[in-house]
């Protein structure tokens, strides 16, 4: 442990200890007079700051625990042979659900709703919280996020094999699924409007909802879990996803002032208009929307907060790994808050990089191109830079693989090597987003590499905003049931 | 592997095979006509008989896979050292909450419960099933219990000092206290008859309410983690303790017979009269009562169910563990339906040889005699038998400590070896339930150990029925809100 480049980071010492009484002080405003409007919001930024400051202490201070647990790795993609604590995920996810169980009474208790309740009603619609009944749904919620966590633990501790645990996150919706039936939950969808004449405004989907539900948690889990390998780029992809949805949750809430945006230059006919009490944003007065995106408020909230502790240790040159317990409890948040606040179409839409990759992986997922255990960029420890590794070609491929390939090199996806004679493929890159980038934009270093990949999914949540609030207006109108 | 006191025991499969049919029928009731007074208990019954069969099956399939991952330990009190899988204690704990999850709409499903009101009322009490508020409190239950598992399982991993674990199970109770609290749950205790003059029938705890639970979840779980280190001895007493809740449960139930129990023999004034549809058994017409007791039976029968189906496995000679986190779940899954189902004190009177065995323990649990890693009894390999193991003091023991070991000596509790002339102590036998059995009743093998510690469990329980339904009446009346 000598070796300064897997040192715990230094932190910041002042500058967290700061933190400190803002988070109290957070935390203690819903129960301070005057009562604010959503009082249950301070509490989560107050336990979010918290939350950070757990993780950012603590990732550290456990890396030890982890190592003589057998928890570790070595960095593939780094000079040096240290062991890395592995799975650390697992902190985060401890210090996020905790949170979000001590949440419980800030949002739900019958004392703090019935003083909110009292206090006098500002204008416009006067939301405190949402209601009491939903308790169940945000516990079905805790309960899925802490069985995802059990599970990416399991699957770092007995080290599943790939193929074996896609259908894993499918069990940790289970009790989403159980008592979204028992609520008698909404199976209903609304039809596009090009298909309304022939299938009407809303369609019960039944059972296909639920299948539709568990499948968005595998695919929530899995995607984050194969875009990785590179330090950072786990938690990286989970930040910004999960402030892409804070962005949006927020343009729901009741805000004091009311602004426009001009759509009509983007071809639209309606403005996207948000803000104001009068309307809550764009809710447009629906008390059941502002609802529901608190409800994603308070998931997502912590969220950021672990992730972004996490990253600091993270960070190229990595001092902790997250293992596939992040990957699970993450990607079963965004499930969670895509299934319970009614936004899955538009939570899938900040998934493009994601999306990207899997469709690009699928040749080497379904078995027409070799696929190594690992997929990672090679990394040269002459220069350190990163280039895009191979899968070598043991026969010759079959038509169908050669085609396949051969799109892709067109599409500039891979690089192939063909052998000069007869033309047939001996190698082809790996079909990975960080492949990808490494073909197209040349070699570069692992740390540049994950801001690549950052930027990338930044500009894929600023494409999602066009799309959701520009473009699905010539296929939806407002009802949003 | 080739030992065969280690390898996998048997299966009876054509009887296992019989049963699942069985389970289906039990399952399938709630939903066909005539639906039966209770459906969701002949449900908690089919999903029982699948957790016993899941159990019964996964603990040697996956035993090899636990190895693998570091998961073992060898027997102490053997003349093999062959590994054998420990912390097989999380497949129970998988398969309960799984199939506690899955019995969610069993019970608050809407459809089910209204196609179950709809039906006919019987005569007496018409107890469809609790309602469905109680979802809520369902959630809450599960929460802990996972988080229970998880804690569990972590201790497992990263071996936690048991100094340091003590408190550990007060993290898991923290969903079931916050949603108590957002539920303004009950804090009254009814005061005990003789003291009621001083503080009235009914007093408000308030937040010593909430450390009390608190206290039960830690005791429960620790009580039967230290009454542990022989074949077997962790889980039959989690059964033994769970039957006897079952039982006390069943007492509650509306049955279609109705019969007395002659307590006047045992001079109480009132007779203890149960069965019956009119008055629902021991509830005397209370529906709260008899919605509280289902839930502790929905709770109870799963638990029955694994830790008979992994007794099987654990039975001597062990071909597996159960490590921390079967102690974990079962301790928390007491603590759960002591707590939501309100018989805490009945709970406690079913712990008599964990309460002995705790208080027998103090002067090493808190340093008054040394107490080595493990105080598991001596096994001798010549003869087979094992022995009272012994403390052995490297310095004189202090006047305070001479002089409880000489009363726990005159009480038979422990044996002493003093020096012959200076008459200072230099070993006493460890003051565990086991050693003490091994001092009363001479050497014994291990098999032979855990059927005395069975047998001390039911005589335990006997007397909790008795103190529970004939001298209860002395300090207390009908009122058990």
């Amino acid at each position: 442990m000598s070796n300064p480049a897997v040192k715990p980071r230094p932190l910041p010492g002042v500058l967290l200890f700061g933190l400190l009484p803002v988070a109290l002080w957070f935390i203690a405003r819903p129960l301070l007079d005057p009562i604010p409007p959503l009082p249950a919001l301070y509490a989560s930024v107050g336990l979010s700051i918290l939350a950070f400051l757990a993780t950012i202490h603590l990732v550290p201070r456990l890396g030890p625990v982890f190592i003589s647990a057998h928890l570790k790795g070595r960095d593939l993609l780094k000079i040096y042979h240290d062991p890395i604590p592995e799975s650390m995920g697992l902190v985060c996810a401890a210090i996020y659900i905790l949170l979000l169980m001590l949440f419980i009474p800030f949002a739900f208790s019958s004392s703090i709703m019935h003083r909110a309740n009292g206090s006098p009603t500002p204008e416009g619609i006067n939301i405190v919280d949402f209601p009491h009944h939903q308790l169940s749904v945000y516990l079905s919620s805790l309960l899925s996020l802490l069985t995802a966590t059990m599970l990416g633990f399991l699957d770092d501790v007995f080290d599943i094999r790939w193929r074996h645990k896609l259908p894993i996150p499918i069990i940790a919706s289970i009790p989403l699924l159980m008592v979204y039936y028992a609520e008698r939950g909404n199976t209903h969808v609304v039809v596009p409007l090009p298909l309304r004449a022939l299938l009407g405004t809303l369609v019960n989907l039944g059972p296909l909802y639920y299948i539709y539900m568990s499948l968005l948690s595998t695919f929530a889990t899995n995607s984050i879990n194969i875009l990785a390998g590179i330090n950072g780029s786990e938690v990286s992809q989970a930040l910004i996803i999960a402030l892409s949805v804070v962005f949006n949750d927020l343009l729901y809430l009741p805000w004091p002032i009311g602004f426009r945006v001009p759509l009509h230059l983007l071809g639209n006919k309606s403005e996207v208009e948000f803000g104001g009490v009068w309307n809550a944003g764009m809710s447009y007065g629906s008390r059941e929307l502002v609802e529901r995106h608190l409800f994603s408020l308070y998931f997502m909230l912590p969220l950021v907060a672990v992730c972004v502790g996490f990253l600091y240790h993270n960070w190229y040159p990595a001092r902790a790994f997250p293992g596939d317990t992040l990957c699970y409890v993450t990607g079963m948040a965004f499930a969670v808050v895509g299934i319970q606040a009614h936004f899955s179409k538009t939570l899938l839409l900040f998934f493009i990089p994601q999306i990207f990759n899997f469709l690009l992986s699928c040749p080497q997922l379904f078995g027409l191109v070799p696929c190594p255990r690992h997929r990672v960029p090679r990394f040269d420890p002459n220069t350190n830079l990163l280039h895009p590794s191979k899968a070598i070609f043991e026969k010759p491929p079959s038509q169908l693989t050669t085609f396949v390939l051969h799109t892709f090199a067109t599409l500039g996806l891979t690089e192939l090597t063909v052998h000069p004679a007869s033309g047939v493929i001996l190698e082809a890159t790996n079909l990975t987003i960080l492949n990808f980038f490494l073909v197209r934009l040349g070699p570069m270093n692992e740390k540049r590499l994950v801001q690549v990949l950052m930027c990338s999914q930044v500009a894929g949540s600023l494409v999602a905003f066009v799309v959701r609030y520009g473009l699905a207006g010539l296929v939806y109108d407002g009802d949003r049931r």
